[in-house]
């Protein structure tokens, strides 16, 4: 093994692998979740998905869109929106050498209020607790952005 | 603070750094945008959202899709579509060793070819403004990608 | 040219890159596939794409939806909801100094899947044939995040 491991040793890189890590395993949940959806309430986008449900017409009553599965969708949807940011954000911003704490703080932030966000969207709570969760990590990795093309901007 | 920040001294890296977070951060902006004409027209997709409009039945006409917010998360979901190749082959590339001067090259068009494809989409321009942003963008990733597989390339 | 290189020096690291670039073409491949199809149908979902075809109203009977066209959409995006995660767990996994021999397993198993589940959605195949091909790749993943964050948790 070579030095590649040094990266590791380094306290807020290993910090943001371990909160990269546990919320794209949240939003991995949110796939299950629309299954479990779609097979409990027979709610199908492909024929070939409710083939052994029945044959002909009496499948396509299953091609349908329902209101929980949408609901689902919508918020897995708005995960990718913005964990994708937060991924190539992060990582960058874990690279640039910030303070520990404040990266770590970031971080935290990040990953509470998009599991907020989560519960938020499929119980659901009424608004504003789902906006507030959005824009605490919308916030959160504008800042990092910010913090990351202030001290090393380089066009 | 270990050799992290090696990485951040590399000319190319630091590059990458700065077009990824700019581009990302334009990425963010998207979600911004649905949430201003969702509100300025009313048009919303989840119940606990128009519930301070209205309550019951009448809070059911705000449910429905519009021509204008259904274009911004077009524009959104294609930004995911080609912004996540370029943050992983463009961020792989960086580490390989390109020409510092071809890979920024690389870089700004992407940036470029992004932006100009957002605004082609949200006036909206003819086409083919927004057929020729996006192939210059895909494009610029396919170069990426064969030049990482070229030189690099370890299966 | 700075110490850079070395992590692709490094055998992990450089499989991953070459494995996540493949993976992320063969996505990019699904961007083609719509537009090939949305051309060939006449299936747009913008005024301006369908301009050159007729003006005025006869120009709307080109907005439609279309199967062949949303199913190749529903497996872009589903390419989008598990390559993400791959490539962000697998990143930080491919640092976290795994068994060379583990790690490049996972990586094609990964890209395998992910291919024959674009084949069995495109074509389509009969079920379960989409359906395990998304469970390996998913399995996959999730046995790198538990990988990572047994050996490296942080928080």
């Amino acid at each position: 093994m070579s030095d590649i491991t040094n990266l590791m040793e380094n306290e807020v890189f290993r910090a943001f692998a371990s909160y990269a890590t546990i919320i794209l395993s949240k939003m991995m949940f949110m796939s299950t979740a629309t299954a479990f959806y779609r097979l409990t309430r027979k709610v199908f986008a492909n024929p070939e998905d409710c083939a052994s449900f029945g044959k002909g017409e009496n499948a396509k009553k299953f091609l349908r869109t329902d209101d929980r599965v949408e609901r689902v969708r919508r918020a897995h949807l708005n995960d990718l929106e913005n964990i994708v940011p937060f991924l190539g954000i992060g990582l960058l911003y874990s690279l640039s050498g910030p303070d520990p704490f404040t990266a770590i703080l970031h971080f935290r932030i990040f990953v509470g209020a998009r599991i907020y966000h989560t519960i938020s969207y499929l119980l659901p709570l009424p608004q504003p607790n789902r906006a507030l969760s959005f824009f605490a990590g919308f916030g959160v990795t504008l800042s990092m952005a910010y913090s990351l093309l202030r001290n090393r901007l380089y066009l």
